[in-house]
C-alpha cells in the first residue's frame, strides 16, 4: 500500500505537551476521499484519550474527531462526493458492514468493534488511525458525511460528535411534546438544549453554574434549575420524562432518577472514568431506568446534520488555532470554555 | 376507633430473636375483610426490614408480606368477598387512590407511597402496620385478592410478592418470544424461570451454584450457565434481550449487561443496600439499560394469580412452623433454602 506524509499536532505520551509531528496516511484507493481539513472540533474524548484516562491509549496519538473538510481528491469508484465538496468525518471510520448491527444502521454497535476516526486499529491500513489535528484526511467515502449549508462552518464541527452524540437518544427517547432535562451544559449539553427544543421537547436544564442561568435560557431552554439549590431540586421530583446526562466528572445520578415519571430514563452520554453508583431504589421506585447512548450510525449522522442545517443549529464556539490546543484542552479540563474549542486547522500550515 | 388484640410473632430489635407478642389491629370497618391467616411465605425483605439493613426499620416489627388466609368477616360495604372464601394480601394494603399512578393502576408507584403490608405507617389506623406473621388481619377489599385454585395453597403465598415482583417486569419488558437470562435462582429466581416459560421466552438461567445447574432444567430451563466460569459467560455476549436481575447480595452487573444485545436491559428486582456500580462503557455500548421494578398492582397482581393457577405455577416450598422462623432467617442469608420458606401460620395459635 503506497502512503503519504501528512502534518498533524499530537502527544507522544499523558505527561507532555502535544506538538507538531508527521504521521503516516494511505494513498487513495479506490472508494477512498482526500479531504484537506479546514476545522476540527475538540470533546472531552480527546482529552480523556490523550491524558489516558481509559487506559487504553496507544502513542503517539493524533487527536480531532469533529473535523470538516474539502475534497481534494476521489478513488476511482467514488460516486458521492467530487473534487471541492465540503465534506465531514466524524467518530467512526469503518466497520465490519456485515454483522446484524452494521445492517440495521447502527454501526455504532458494530459486533466487531468500529474503527474510531482516532487512535483505533486500522484494519485498511494497519497502526492505528490518527484524527483530525492533522492537514488532511483519507477515508472511505461510505463513512463521509455531506455537509449541508451552515451559515458558519467552522460552528458546524461539533455537530459531528457533540451533535450525533445528543441527537440520537433525544430522538430514541421521543421526547417531541415532552418535559425533559439536560443535566450539564458543556458542549454537549448547550447543543442538546437547541436540538431538543427544535424536537419540540419542553426542556429543564440543569447547571452547577450560575453563570451559565442566563445563558440556558438565551439557548432555548424553558426552564433553569441550579442543580446545588436541594429545595429547587426537590421541586422537580417525579416531573420529568426523560434527563439526557451530558456530564463527564463524578455526580450523584440518584438526584435525577428521582426527578423522572415513572419508565423514564436518565441517559447517560459522558463517559464518567469512575463506576455510576445507582441506588436501587432510585430505579425499582418507578420502574426508572438509568442508559446509555454512544454518538450514532452514520445515516444518522447525515440525518442530524440536515435536521440541524434546516433549524439553523450550530454549537457556540470559541475558533483557536492549532498552537493553542494544550492551552484549550487545560482550559476545557476546568470547564473553561463556552461552548465548544474548534481547532481552525489552516494554522497547521503555517 | 375500636381495636382488638391479635397474637403475632416478630422483632423488638434487630440484634434478638423474634419472638411471640401481641398487636393491636383494628375493628372492621364497613370496607373492611378480616381473615385468619393461614400461610405467610418469607421474602428477603423481611429480613432485610427485621434485621434494619435499609436503616429505616422501626420496632416492634412484624414481618410477612406474602399472606394466604381465610376470610372471617366482611364490612357492611363489602363486596368483592364473602366469610369462608380463600384470599390473599400481599405488599400494598392502602395507597392514596388520587395520583396520577393510582388512577392508572400503577400505585405501587403512589405519589404520596403505598402502605405496606408491614412497617408502614397506618393512615386508618395510626402507628405502623404489622405484617402477616399474625393470627388474623384487617384490611381495606380493594388491596385483598382473590384466590384461584391451587394443588398447594402453601406454595402459593409466595407469588403475592415473589411472584408479582418477576411478573411484572417479564410482562412489561415483552419476554415473550425472546432468549432472557435470569440471574439468581432464589425465591424470586425460581418463580421467574416458571412465568417465563409459561410467558413463552426461552431463558438462560445464571447462578453461581453448581448444586443449582440441575434443578434449574428442572425448572424448565433452556439453558443453565455458571456465572463463576467466566468463558460460559462470555459465549453469551451480546446474546440475549433481557436480563432479569433478582440477586439482593452485591454483584457484578457489568458482566451481564456486556451480554445484552443493543436495546437490552437488566432489570433490578433485588434490593442490595449497596449502589450498584455501572460502567459507563457497558450501557452507551449497545444503548443498554439498568433499569428497575418493584413489585405491581393489585389488578396487576390479581391477574398473576390466574395466570400462575391456569399455568400451574406455584413456588417449590419449604413449611416450617412459626418457632422455626429464626432459624429458617439464617438459612435465608446463607442462601440455604429452595426455595422459599412458608410458614403454616396454624402454629401460632398452638
Amino acid at each position: 500500500m503506497t502512503t503519504q506524509i501528512t502534518k498533524a499536532f499530537g502527544a507522544d505520551s499523558s505527561d507532555k505537551p502535544m506538538h507538531a509531528l508527521e504521521i503516516t496516511r494511505r494513498s487513495l484507493l479506490a472508494h477512498d476521499v482526500e479531504m484537506d481539513i479546514l476545522y476540527c472540533g475538540i470533546c472531552h474524548s480527546d482529552l480523556h484519550a490523550v491524558k489516558n484516562d481509559w487506559g487504553n491509549t496507544d502513542y503517539p496519538l493524533v487527536p480531532g474527531h469533529e473535523i470538516i473538510g474539502k475534497i481534494t481528491s476521489v478513488g476511482e469508484h467514488v460516486t458521492k462526493f467530487k473534487i471541492g465538496d465540503i465534506a465531514a468525518i466524524g467518530c467512526i471510520v469503518d466497520s465490519c458492514n456485515s454483522c446484524e448491527y452494521c445492517e440495521d444502521d447502527l454501526e455504532q454497535f458494530c459486533d466487531e468493534g468500529v474503527t474510531y476516526s482516532f487512535g483505533s486499529p486500522d484494519k485498511v491500513s494497519g497502526g492505528n488511525t490518527f484524527g483530525g489535528f492533522s492537514e488532511s484526511y483519507v477515508c472511505n467515502e461510505q463513512y463521509v458525511l455531506k455537509m449541508p449549508s451552515f451559515d458558519n462552518l467552522a460552528a458546524a464541527a461539533p455537530l459531528l460528535c457533540a451533535g450525533i452524540t445528543v441527537y440520537s437518544p433525544l430522538k430514541h427517547w421521543q421526547v417531541s411534546g415532552k418535559k425533559i432535562g439536560v443535566l450539564g451544559m458543556g458542549g454537549l449539553g448547550h447543543v442538546a438544549i437547541k436540538i431538543a427544543k427544535a424536537m419540540g421537547a419542553e426542556v429543564v436544564v440543569f447547571t452547577r453554574s450560575e453563570s451559565k442561568l442566563e445563558d440556558a435560557k438565551r439557548l432555548g431552554a424553558d426552564e433553569v434549575v441550579l442543580s446545588t439549590d436541594q429545595a429547587q431540586m426537590e421541586s422537580y421530583a417525579r416531573k420529568l420524562h426523560f434527563i439526557l446526562d451530558t456530564v463527564s466528572a463524578k455526580h450523584d445520578i440518584n438526584a435525577y432518577l428521582n426527578l423522572l415519571k415513572h419508565d423514564g430514563s436518565v441517559v447517560v452520554v459522558g463517559l464518567p472514568p469512575e463506576p455510576i453508583e445507582v441506588n436501587a431504589f432510585s430505579i425499582v421506585n418507578g420502574r426508572r431506568s438509568v442508559s446509555g447512548s454512544n454518538i450514532g450510525s452514520i445515516a444518522e449522522t447525515q440525518e442530524m446534520l440536515e435536521f440541524c442545517a434546516q433549524h439553523n443549529i450550530a454549537a457556540e464556539v470559541e475558533l483557536i488555532n492549532i498552537h493553542q490546543v494544550n492551552e484549550a484542552f487545560e482550559r476545557l479540563e476546568a470547564g473553561d470554555v463556552r461552548y465548544r474549542f474548534v481547532v481552525d486547522m489552516a494554522s497547521l500550515k503555517s
